[in-house]
């Protein structure tokens, strides 16, 4: 048999591996192993200098949000649609590539000038547990691939878990590591996060029962009928994550059935409003059920908290699933001093938090935890040759399959920060969020549109004249000009995103027509720590010029010509 | 207003840092910037070549499957489930903490003995690429904070798309960059591009019409309604991957409803058998749907490839959506000698291929394809301040949201491997493979159980003596001793898993009951270079070592007492 061995593979002399750029057995092998010499040793550290430095350079002297070019022209460059037969670039090649002729054309999110979206600057750190996590390639969907780190997941899990929900001490010695509960998942995002929430939510409504395999098995047709229900309604306010409707459509409760409550004057969801659409359902459509409210920590556009205790009272009354979307807003947990802002969390059955936002961890990295131990058992499966039942694979209870070990970072960033370290980030975020909207106000031609409660805030620009036009203006002026704000914020945002010196985004926040209607605004997202009061300002400054300048135009709005 | 800003954010004299472990402002802008003195550079490189050698060496040193410990005693390790209010530990700290107290109770998946699973060593290289996606942090749910490299990625789905679909230069041209086709999506990984597929499918097969606003919206229940449509069915082979039937529980069509068709001797779906099934269900229940059938290019267990264009044919015949899975198998294209084995891929509506499998990339990421590209339309969402109609936002036809720019790993990759690369890959495995199965044949005391197609195949231990005296033996006595055989298998892959030298996994085949009942088998998956066949004679020689001493008893079947 030895011999049935040697006939395959016969022992070669072995070769100086070939310089040029073909493909072969020594080559191949080359770039499994990493050679233990000094020299090829050294060539790998310099690579990863160069992308921890190359790049870090560029990220210096380019403040500026990414270069000036247009999308058409650069999408140009990227027409070829063949592999090449052989290989074309070495790594080195490749990193100086990357380097020179792809993150130029990137965007600079790490710099503080960036305050337009929910991604940002990440510690430096990040970037070296993500590297390891990459080199030791577990794979934690099985123990078989990941052993000890479905350990650490479990445990990162259950300090996170204890950080919403405190519960005792001796609750989490007995799930810390149980093979049989989960506290809750890693998953891509927040919208997996979401999604794996509300699963678990229909499949705990539609349950298996007598004579009724349940929804997961048996499907949501057969599941209406043998409950006698007509759909299924989630309930979360007009601010909430889209991710919420896409979740209902790949349900098949449909995206129509995650209903938009309004909110009130602070952006919060309209209780009222929200008991008054129940009272309406119960009695006019008895066989629609609520399969769950969602309560919003941190909405996307204004950074604004649900009123979660309100919620929770109204869920439990009516046994309802209480979703907390803290995707944004979960990290302010840390903080002594706003942790009460997300006040009735831990009377969430779920909860959707992200790493890849203000964890800081690099992309892709979201989690969701669940009150009950037990409630993922509503989403299991198991194979015959993975996630056997009584197994501690983490995949057993999970949306994904297959899966990177992202729980090692934030079990390193935990450690390295602590609850602190997490804690500055979050004040500095709200307390420069508050100042920025100070300078807002006081610049006359600026309107404050949504104030922050967390480290989000909207605004627009909208000349102090036409303002007080406005004040006194009839409904009819009032939309018109409201059209004419729209359009002029749009094309200041985007003048401004294509200067490439700084970049806040836009929405359309809804609004009655008595105050004008939709409108376009200017969006600030402060989670850059090195985002300060005087860099808000300088985006003011070029945001006014440019409406005193190559804008003037659009702005100059005539009510009487309505 | 610049005096607002100087309040908030007075002048301070730059502090030396503080070097005790406190989270304060100093510390936290320490760990955002790197600092551009030489020693400071110096230190975060040699915490990188911490973890790329001191891993390595690790690795190197522990051929090993993993250190022999208790999975109760480690979990021990991991109780502690309150965050620490200070920082504890420095980099430095946590990474020598993951290197000497995780790593070595990892399991190291690098090893060329390791050839149980789907997960191997990967190329160096993807290390280094896996760095710089962390580091230049993209979103690429938007242009707005991804910019080129959403150009990058469209540029790489369409070349993995032309290696499936082979389209014309026209078409690439055509689709490579549009704002308004998808070739195909990036994704977590195979079980969300089948549950992508299946979206696709489901939204496609219950599409808007007239009074009818779609599935998607609407839901199953009404879309059932809509279309008189009693449920929904998927057909794949007995040997398809789990997440198909999680899918079919997630999209509200019910897991019972991805239905097993049997397979024939080969392990391929039996097309008998499946037409059979089709022509029952038309007759039957002529309200039911049947959404999607679904080829494997590579099954999870066997590594066989289902009759695709006997497929495509049926599929094409009575316009049903096709879908292949070829999350193991796609990369087999790559191959001159072996990409025929695949042939009719290209005729399916959707694909998945996984870039953690056979494209060796770090976990996670898989991919879908699409043949037409307007199919991804009917999964699109869009939101006010992302995603807006018309934009080349990769993140409107996506399950995800926020998403990390795993396209540019396979972008560097597709440069330095070349298509002879990946194709050698392809062909070391299944050239390997064929070789362990004659290894195995020619042990007397092994059974081969299913022969290798591609990658994959399994075996038993089961004495020569047992084999001879199965083969004469009455239909109960066969069932009897499959029994022993299995408990004893089990044993055997457990025993040798826990000695850590080396792995194989296992699984339970389906199998008539004339042949003894489902059968416990070890399951090999050669993917790993330095896998050769004097390393699985190894893993062959300890396995019948064991049989011969620690699991005498489990192996010594008498027939005769049953």
């Amino acid at each position: 048999m030895k011999q049935g061995a040697k006939k395959i593979e016969p022992k070669k002399p072995v070769q100086e591996p070939a310089r040029e750029l073909v493909a072969n057995r020594e080559t191949l092998k080359r770039i499994f192993i990493m050679r233990e010499s000094d020299s090829s040793r050294a060539t790998l550290v310099k690579y990863m200098e160069q992308i921890l430095f190359g790049l870090h350079e560029f990220l210096m002297h380019h403040v500026g949000i990414t270069e000036e070019r247009s999308l058409v022209e650069l999408s140009r460059r990227f027409m070829d649609s063949a592999i090449n037969p052989e290989p074309e670039k070495r790594l080195a090649e490749v990193i100086a590539e990357l380097i020179d002729e792809i993150a130029p054309y990137a965007v600079n999110v790490s710099s503080p000038y960036f305050v337009g979206h929910m991604t940002s600057a990440i510690p430096f750190f990040m970037v070296h547990l993500s590297t390891f996590v990459a080199a030791l390639n577990q794979n934690v969907v099985k123990i078989e691939t990941s052993k000890v780190v479905s350990m650490v997941e479990k445990q990162v899990l259950a300090k996170i878990h204890r950080m919403i929900y405190k519960r005792s001490q001796k609750f989490y010695n007995r799930h810390i590591q149980s093979a049989y509960t989960s506290l809750g998942g890693f998953v891509e995002g927040g919208t997996q996060a979401n999604l794996t929430a509300l699963w678990v939510a229909r499949n705990r409504l539609l349950a298996p029962k007598s004579g009724f395999a349940g929804v997961e098995q048996s499907g949501m047709a057969q599941a209406y009928n043998a409950y006698g229900i007509s759909r299924c309604i989630v309930l979360v306010s007009q601010l909430g994550h889209y991710s919420l409707r896409k979740s209902g459509g790949v349900l098949g409760i449909g995206s129509d059935n995650v209903i938009s409550v309004p909110t009130d004057a602070d952006n919060r969801i309209d209780m009222a409003c929200l008991k008054k659409i129940i009272a309406c359902l119960e009695k006019d459509e008895p066989a629609a059920r609520i399969m769950a409210i969602v309560g919003i920590a941190g909405t996307t556009e204004t950074g604004t908290v649900d009123p979660l205790n309100e919620l929770a009272d109204l869920c439990h009354e009516k046994a309802i699933h209480f979703h907390v979307d803290a995707a944004w807003g979960g990290p302010a947990l840390f903080s002594e001093k706003y942790a009460d802002l997300l006040s009735g969390i831990e009377r969430a059955d779920s909860v959707t938090i992200d790493g890849h936002k203000q964890f800081y961890m690099p992309m892709s990295c979201g989690m969701v935890y669940f009150k009950e131990p037990k409630a993922m058992d509503a989403i299991a499966y198991h194979a015959a040759y993975v996630n056997r039942p009584g197994s501690v694979d983490l995949g057993i209870r999970s949306l994904a399959g297959s899966r990177a070990a992202n729980s090692l970072i934030l079990h390193g960033a935990l450690k390295i920060m602590g609850k602190r370290g997490y804690a500055l980030l979050i004040d500095h975020g709200i307390e420069t969020a508050a100042a920025f909207a100070e300078l807002i106000s006081e610049r006359p031609d600026f309107q404050l549109m949504t104030r922050p409660e967390l480290n989000i805030l909207t605004y627009r620009y909208c000349p102090a004249q036409l303002q007080k036009r406005l004040s006194t203006a009839t409904p009819a002026e009032r939309m018109r000009a409201n059209q004419f704000l729209n359009r002029a914020n749009t094309l200041l945002q985007r003048h401004q995103r294509e200067a490439g010196k700084s970049f806040v985004s836009r929405t359309t926040l809804r609004r009655p027509e008595s105050e004008g209607g939709p409108a376009v605004v200017l969006r600030s997202v402060i989670m850059n720590p090195m985002t300060h009061p005087g860099i808000l300002n300088e985006i003011l400054d070029e945001q006014e010029s440019l409406c005193k300048t190559r804008l003037k135009s659009a702005f100059a709005v005539d009510l009487s010509s309505s």
